[in-house]
């Protein structure tokens, strides 16, 4: 795990919060409880419907907005001028620093129902101040990490470009190429990702480039003259076996890729490789991007298609655009001082009580057979079960930074475990069962 | 309309932005067409899948946005690291200042298929840079401003509070809570939406409060204590009928609001309402906040409610988290100076090619019969066409901010402008035609 030792630069994330946990804060310092040591759990009560698996994202994005929730005076006077708690909150604030523990599943790591993907281990009102940023970050990377994952696996090797950033948030758009990156794609269009994370950009032309030019053969031709024969031209603007023609005439049979933005892609990339070969053009690849999800990535798998582009669906979660993590109070310290285990008891929005452990259980083969999730102590490890728990967070400093490289090394690994069953694209239960031993 | 003179403050937005538009500009520069004017056009094919209407969001921020576009020497390093673009096109990217006009839909305008929401209008070069991040912005608001208004809708006066931060990327939270009170929302949870835009936040309490005590008494004793009698208790963490006679116990008939957020909550409101009757406690409120969305607010309207709490569904746009905005070129310079109409051939993603006007025709009763969007020169305004287009950006400079509290006296003005059956929750056809006379 590589270990960045700067401080996260930015502006502060304390206003990212909901107005109840400053006034639970204030409250709880008048009644004296809000020292009590404490421990909330960040976990899924289900996977979104029909999923058989869900992956952890945004696990580096929180670490660095947990450095840079601080309140400065800014902060302060937006709380002080909204009367939103007292002074004497204000100043509890004013010298806020987290000062416990959090450990978490690693970015990247598959999770399934009731997967403790975080447990935070502070004071209440340290750790009760961090429930909303981290669920926010969690959730949404978390919705785009899970639905790309199962983008790369129907493209079972080809190649997947994230492309979504128009149809989504600008700033979740730079979130979305991070979570899809972590999860196998092979790039983005996003260049502000390019410039937070360093992940690969790709992305030659529009429509509007070949309609602003007076013949498709002067556009192909600026865009050949300009980016080289390597490039990608988009043929579907006007008539695509005209433009594949034109395409392989302007750019000779060097050209990089075409790429079709509509119609039947399954019929199209037959007709188009078929005319690519006819006419030489046998290295030219078939990039495809109209309207992809999982579904529509599958059934392309015996059309001949080189790359896939996703935007919209990646993006949106693919009908998940959150995944319902919550964010729960499972254990506190009594009046003795004992800690107490603690939970809801609604029927349709019940939990655990008590801090859990987690790991994942593999067979002799280290295929996954279970994700054990309990209280207490874990068993001795007889060698087939994989710890799920890192250190993230340590007498409140960082200590759970990597690279996004090492990311997407654990969703490779992680995904790799799992039973062939994973595979299926259609709906159904968890791939492995949750066992509360 | 309040025009504020202040220069938006922030970092550069110009790497939000698809690499695929630096390299169009890269080979438009090279071939002489990048100076071609050119007009595009920022409109929605359709509406999502069953809705009567749409509803514009995101012009203050996307007038924000488009002021912090500029190339500064460290978005120019990371495209000159990578090798983006040629220095040539770094050259002239340093210079960028976008000099030529926006127009469009007033924010919390009421939409429909093919409404033109922006015509921005310059050179190619200057306008397909605005690509993606108008259309992030717009998409993403739009969507949530969209599902907000059915929701505000739907509760028929009684107040709706955004509380959905949590379910929704970060930076997302904040722009959906302006874009729920653009759509008529009282307020919001996210203390960030306070700071950047003044909008009223609201909060008391979550199940984490009760736990942390010993008993229920001494968390709804720490809370009256500290946040007063007029203060929200949240009732259902342990049982309802004995925690609503424990809130009238600890607080008195003064007591503000109760809170239910499990359960079936048609069936609870109408209990506690007739338990906090019984206790004497009539005018003490009743707020249920458990996954709503329009629909179940919709089936609230005979229980004995005062207000929502909406989460989930508002910041996901209630089954559509994007509104399917495009960005394409409708005309460009020829190569005689004159003004050529475009537009790409595939059936599935058609346009419509020359630039638009557009009107909401009403009838002598004020009420609108159809969207009028059309290529030249607009109808003599007979006295009930209502002009929808408004200047945004004249000769690159933003003209058209105005208050958030303008827009959203504009949605309710639009939205009652509308016939009756616009209130319909089911799906059907959009609301009026749109007509393209």
């Amino acid at each position: 795990m590589t270990q960045h030792t700067s401080a996260t630069p930015g502006p502060s994330t304390a206003l990212m919060t909901d107005h109840y946990e400053l006034t639970m804060l204030q409250a709880a310092l008048h009644a004296g409880t809000a020292e009590r040591r404490a421990v909330f759990e960040l976990f899924p009560r289900r996977l979104p419907e029909g999923r058989r698996y869900g992956v952890v994202g945004g696990v580096g994005r929180a670490l660095d907005a947990f450095e840079r929730f601080r309140f400065d005076d800014a902060d302060l006077a937006v709380l002080s001028d909204g009367g939103v708690v007292d002074d004497r909150t204000l100043e509890w604030l004013s010298s806020f620093r987290f000062s416990g523990q959090i450990s978490g599943y690693g970015e990247g790591e598959i999770y399934l129902p009731y997967s403790p993907l975080m447990v935070v281990e502070s004071t209440f009102a340290e750790a009760v101040l961090l429930e909303t940023l981290l669920l926010s970050i969690y959730n949404h990377d978390s919705a785009i990490a899970s639905a790309a994952s199962r983008m790369t696996m129907a493209a079972d090797g080809r190649p997947c470009s994230e492309m979504g950033s128009r149809r989504t948030h600008e700033e979740a758009a730079v979130s979305a190429a991070r979570a899809a990156y972590v999860a196998g794609f092979e790039n983005t269009s996003n260049l502000e990702a390019r410039r937070r994370y360093g992940i690969p950009t790709m992305g030659t032309s529009a429509h509007s480039f070949t309609l602003l030019h007076d013949t498709e053969r002067d556009a192909f031709t600026a865009q050949v003259n300009s980016l080289g024969r390597g490039t990608t031209l988009l043929v579907d603007t006007y008539d695509i076996t005209e433009a594949v023609r034109l395409a392989v005439e302007v750019a000779g049979t060097d050209l990089g890729a075409v790429r079709i933005d509509s119609g039947d892609l399954g019929v199209l990339a037959h007709q188009v490789r078929a005319q690519l070969d006819s006419l030489g053009a046998t290295d030219t690849k078939i990039v495809v991007t109209s309207d992809l999800d999982e579904y529509a990535i599958a059934a392309l798998a015996a059309a001949p298609v080189d790359a896939y582009g996703v935007g919209t669906q990646l993006v949106t979660g693919s009908g998940h655009p959150t995944v319902g993590l919550v964010y729960k109070l499972v254990s506190r310290e009594g009046e003795g001082g004992e800690m107490v285990p603690v939970a809801k008891k609604a029927k349709d929005k019940g939990s655990i009580g008590g801090r859990k452990y987690a790991l994942r259980r593999l067979n002799a083969r280290g295929v996954a057979e279970a994700e054990v999730v309990s209280v207490g102590t874990p068993p001795e490890n007889d060698g087939n079960d994989r710890p799920l728990m890192l250190p993230l967070v340590t007498d409140g400093e960082v200590v759970g930074r990597e690279s996004l490289d090492d990311a997407r090394a654990r969703h490779a690994a992680s995904r790799a475990e799992l039973p062939l069953r994973a595979q299926s694209m259609s709906r159904g239960e968890p791939v492995i069962p949750t066992l509360h031993v």
